[in-house]
């Protein structure tokens, strides 16, 4: 674990770190308490973010009547984009400056719940809409207050957003990938119903379970809190803080749950333990990396992302190239956690002994790194994933320009436990090209 | 672990359950962030609680030094009563409807942060007292909006007030021990900086850090929150819910960290690891226990603190009749355990094995109860408690009489995982006299 006793903060470190979480309400059938919630929050008209695949699901009608059940007035924008962008959000935040709404519901995966926060933030908070974006893109402006309520109802077991202060869109002009990060975008309340997870095609559990997985990896091995600067103010200490007592929690049950559970979840859609405990591990693990952070695989999965050429995973809507998050996340954590374990290998292979890697007889500092990456590689073959980024159309011809398209992921890459130049980017993308 | 997937909730049990936390920030030196912290939730006119003990020594200074430095008006009540009353909390109302402030920093220990959230309380939705004292002693009204902002600082590793919506207090009249629980009493941030438990002398220590084991060890055996029978409305359900998934995490870390660290905590001053790991394990039981719920052992301390003749500990000023709360707690606790392991054989051994014991080999439904007995005895033994409540002066002839006063605490009996009548609890109170 990370111990804090050795952080007397003498050389300018910081020396204690800050958690917050929401109200998380976990369990299935809960969201049949959204009304209930909404109202007792104080809510009188309501804004219900979805997009139009979740709109047609039972789970929008249940969400839809329990407010309606508890007396409110209820307004629908379900025109949230899968893979938003200022576009996209800047549409949402008209709708929600012309409809006036006082609380918000987000009924949908990471997009939909992002894009409900953006509305709350800018019909709340109105500013020029690069103000609140993260430096040094945008301004990255604090969030000068709090917003109007938000109660975020996930339907994967995946982005963590319902216990987040993160956004994350696409700036068209710069066809880079960012986002706005501050306490006040955490939603009030989390609602959290595996029920909603029983008919997700096998892909998308695949997908997002792997995307949970880094999440916890990611916080478990990011650079410890206590080798980052102390902030100019304590009220200012970073989200994004590095490891740190708290997140190891979260992020130890998330790998211990995920190596159990996962596979199961991904091959058996009736297996509803395995379904709702990867559920579960995802808000823990979302919890994890919303006071943590996440480092390289994700730098790194905004480039595979945004630079699909063909590729179109079986059971995701629509025929349009699409590395979804989570494979693009995890095609690269091998080869990043091989590169970083030096860091730390104990931690490293401790990790990989949680998600159920036999590490007995060990040598941690020679093995950790290939131990960790080869139970990766286990896990991804076995719910389905490509072989490395080969696997969705990538060469070793495109490794220096994946490079060059994660390195502007400052705010994530200084989260890792070591530096990386565009050098070391390009050769571990080298790395993630192919894995058996 | 507590699994969900068996909870359907078709006989009228709940089927989900409801965390909270408050921000929480930890590590040494981190009180100096209070005033930008204070700042930063708008308070400007600050009531800053405190006893006269804490009040005297130099973290007080601290606390008061930041506010004023971050341009903050403090007006000081410092006669916050160690073993609160209804009469102690009035007073402090009349302080703080008096002043008229509008945000509260508390620093001390339980008491303390209690006072200062029934000063909050009132000053801001006046009532009658007893309007929102739990039922059937009091209303048990619910709060009808937020509080001012509170910032508790705990200055000892113990109680984990600064993390739960629940204000202890005696009520004179009956002489009864009763609280306050609700979410909105839950402190806005909690700052818990390990410095302040350096100078704590080793009975305080071992008496608090044995209070915050059995918060851990309530918590992780309470009845499971899948029993219980869901509540009427869902915004209602009670911070009592009993054991769940996210309170099991905190439990069986803090459990982890105590069975590691109280004993050197407490026989070495010097060692500052320890001191600081049992702070930790402090805040993490508070949040569990601040979402699960404590039962038996608490239940029979009220009775065994408040019926005390002679008894007065080394390390506590005063010389007045008192067993400590913690103490009070532990006294009962194996006894306690006993009883309650026939209801999960399997969790009781597991509690057992997080502390530190060795069960290779056991009989899980033979041995579980006796395990976890003996090994909380050792620990006893090794941190100076006395030898069970003949340690502080009662007889086998008392046991009766600490039944009919643990009776009344009905809020916390109905969260054991057995029912406990007035029979059982005189049979447990007779097997907790003598422990070695």
């Amino acid at each position: 674990m990370t111990c804090c006793h050795d952080a007397d903060g003498l050389d300018g470190h910081d020396t204690a770190f800050t958690v917050d979480a929401s109200r998380v309400t976990f369990g299935r059938g809960c969201l049949r308490e959204v009304g209930d919630r909404a109202r007792a929050l104080g809510m009188t008209r309501v804004a219900v973010f979805s997009d139009p695949t979740v709109a047609g699901l039972e789970v929008f009608d249940t969400v839809q009547r329990s407010l309606r059940e508890a007396g409110l007035d209820t307004v629908a924008y379900t025109d949230a984009r899968v893979e938003p962008t200022d576009q996209s959000f800047a549409q949402a935040v008209a709708f929600a400056t012309e409809t006036q709404p006082d609380g918000y519901v987000s009924v949908g995966g990471g997009s939909v719940i992002d894009t409900a926060k953006a509305a709350d933030l800018y019909a709340t908070h109105q500013a020029d809409f690069l103000d609140y974006v993260n430096a040094p893109i945008g301004g990255g402006n604090p969030v000068p207050g709090p917003l109007a309520p938000h109660i975020a109802c996930p339907t994967t077991s995946g982005t963590g957003s319902e216990v987040t202060g993160i956004a994350i869109f696409d700036l068209l002009s710069l066809h880079a990938k960012t986002g706005i990060a501050a306490p006040a975008l955490r939603p009030t309340e989390a609602l959290v119903d595996p029920d909603c997870t029983d008919t997700l095609p096998a892909e998308v559990v695949a997908c997002s379970g792997l995307d949970v997985l880094s999440h916890a990896l990611e916080s478990y091995t990011a650079r410890p809190h206590t080798r980052r600067a102390a902030p100019e103010r304590p009220s200012q200490r970073p989200m994004s803080q590095g490891a740190n007592p708290w997140s190891d929690l979260g992020s130890r049950e998330a790998l211990r749950l995920l190596g159990e559970y996962l596979q199961r979840a991904v091959t058996d859609a009736a297996d509803r333990e395995a379904r709702e405990q990867t559920m579960w591990a995802a808000t823990l693990a979302g919890i994890a990396f919303g006071n943590a952070g996440v480092h390289a695989p994700h730098a790194m999965a905004y480039a595979v992302a945004g630079r699909v050429r063909r590729f179109h995973p079986q059971g995701y809507p629509g025929d349009e190239p699409l590395v979804p998050h989570g494979m693009a996340v995890i095609l690269n954590a091998p080869a990043a956690f091989r590169v970083t374990s030096g860091s730390d290998p104990h931690r490293h292979l401790q990790a990989a002994h949680h998600l159920g890697a036999d590490i007995a007889g060990a040598d941690t500092g020679r093995d950790a790194g290939g131990i960790l990456a080869e139970h990766l590689i286990g896990i991804m073959r076995g719910v389905g994933m490509p072989n490395g980024l080969t696997g969705v159309g990538y060469t070793a011809a495109d490794a220096q320009a994946l490079a060059e398209g994660a390195w502007p992921q400052q705010r994530l890459l200084s989260n890792a436990p070591i530096d990386f130049d565009e050098s070391l980017l390009a050769e571990t993308f080298g790395d993630a090209m192919r894995y058996w």
